[in-house]
């Protein structure tokens, strides 16, 4: 049972709170569970991270962005994710490739062909078993962030509305491509909604391949 | 005569001495010269190159620092490069592509077409039009590098000798492929006789393209 499964969604979509709700869940049906983010504590790779979120890094070119993301997720993928599921766990990433296919090739118009190129460098083909796409009104997700008091305003929240417009529908048109691995889950929903809904999806997931595992 | 003219080469092989010497003379010559290395004082890629060189970073996996090499070089060439030579100026620039090339898709094995790859997405077609590479034995260069108390010792000058004798046949792979590009001066020989041919060639080249520009 040692499998990727990624959380994706734009800002305020409580993909963060669902991870921790399922990695609690999928432990007390005895899976041993990894929890993490990109970057998710590698130094080499929060150190990328806070050159990327600088608020002060506003002539930032879109590429150099983009290159940036895949450095920090290649070492995270090395130095963490692989190593855990090579030990048998289960690993919910918060964000994966998903994320700068959408963010840097949909949203920032760079292309997602293009952002595949380089993340493809990255993963060397370690693509997610299973990505759940929590989906929502990005005005609502903006307002849950403004509300959240502990959470830091960063760069990425600065963007226009049009941007996370756009980011929604980079995310759907990447799930109607990808609809086998990609389940959509409404987060507009109450948070207990959500985390049933998300528990179902892994669950189905994990029933349906593990004859194959 | 607005071009980009970069200067390649293993540690010590000193492309930095004789830049600073290109400039002058060209300028006497009546030129504006851009002086400038990747990262070459970008305030976003001066922070990238720090996680690169930090000699803390051991764990760094070689497709991460080929990543946040393109990605110094985009932001270098996007804030720094570019509007250089578009106002007309002759841009020599320290390391630029072919450092990647050679130093992690020869040296370190990842492959000159994966390098390019990424590369291609970070340049964008914007290659040099004229290399100068300064040839010579490793161990010369090393020892060069060990007598200068001014120096900074980094994590690359650490590599084994063999790494570094690898960087010298990739360099060489490279300039045979791209021999119109690419021109060889023999570092092994004084200064005066480096900084010589090195003028040669970029006057030769001038020359040669001033009917083009």
């Amino acid at each position: 049972m040692c499998y990727l499964i990624t959380l994706e969604g734009g800002e305020g979509s409580g993909k963060t709170t669902i991870l921790n709700l399922l990695a609690e869940a999928l432990e007390e049906k005895e899976f041993e569970v990894v929890r993490t983010r990109e970057p998710g504590g590698i130094d080499i790779a929060e150190q990328i991270r806070k050159v990327i979120l600088d608020r002060a890094n506003t002539a930032m070119d879109s590429r150099t962005e983009a290159l940036l993301y895949a450095a920090a997720r290649r070492q995270h993928l090395v130095e963490k994710v692989i190593p855990a599921v090579q030990m048998g766990k289960m690993v919910l990433c918060d964000r994966y490739i998903d994320s700068s296919l959408v963010y840097q090739g949909f949203a920032r118009g760079l292309g997602m062909e293009e952002i595949y190129s380089i993340n493809k460098f990255a993963i060397e083909g370690y693509m997610p078993d299973l990505t759940l796409y929590f989906d929502l009104d990005p005005e609502i997700g903006l307002s849950r962030i403004a509300k959240d008091e502990d959470r830091e305003v960063n760069r990425l929240d600065l963007e226009s509305i049009k941007f996370h417009y756009q980011v929604r529908e980079g995310y759907q048109l990447l799930q109607q491509q990808y609809s086998n691995r990609i389940k959509v889950i409404n987060a507009e929903n109450t948070i207990e909604e959500v985390f049933h809904d998300a528990l179902n999806a892994v669950l189905t997931f994990i029933e349906t391949n593990k004859n194959n595992s």
